[in-house]
């Protein structure tokens, strides 16, 4: 979204992270992931904080995953989630840049 | 999506936002407004970018003007759109935010 009008492609790629970002549920998962003690959460961290089952934060977790806006690792029995932030920054710049 | 987790109410609101941009046509009409002389433009220049009808470009302006991400004004017998620089700004700071 630069003065350079966005192409087909690009706006499909831009659309499919926005898609994953937009869900209340989700944004807020990011934002508690982010805060979270040394940038990431595992499911049990999260579940806690909304009235939802463990499996639909997981499904939500898996479309952030999915998507490429949440990076994730195995330790233990646990997946523990980091925001990815390469991913957050651009896609921010990208939407700030079509303002003044 | 500071530190601090955003709220229910908060995630709503920028989930309303997101939705409204999550659209591949509403991104590349968003960037040809922005890209357009002086910033703005009306459907009369948009609508030769792609290939779909008057009407569905207006109906996708529609939808980016009631969320708050386009501003119009009626100049003669066209509407002249343009970005809301604020909007914009402040939704790609708070995407951004949530990267290191």
């Amino acid at each position: 979204m630069t003065r350079e009008p966005m192409t087909a492609p690009q706006a499909e790629r831009v659309s499919a992270l926005l898609k994953a970002l937009a869900d209340p549920v989700r944004l807020q998962l990011l934002s508690l992931v982010a805060s979270h003690e040394g940038g990431e959460a595992c499911v049990c961290d999260l579940a806690e904080a909304f009235d939802l089952s463990q499996p639909t934060i997981s499904h939500h977790l898996k479309v952030l995953h999915g998507s490429g806006l949440l990076e994730r690792s195995k330790r233990g029995v646990w997946v523990y989630y980091k925001v990815a932030d390469e991913v957050l920054n651009s896609l921010g710049k990208l939407i700030s840049s079509a303002g003044a």
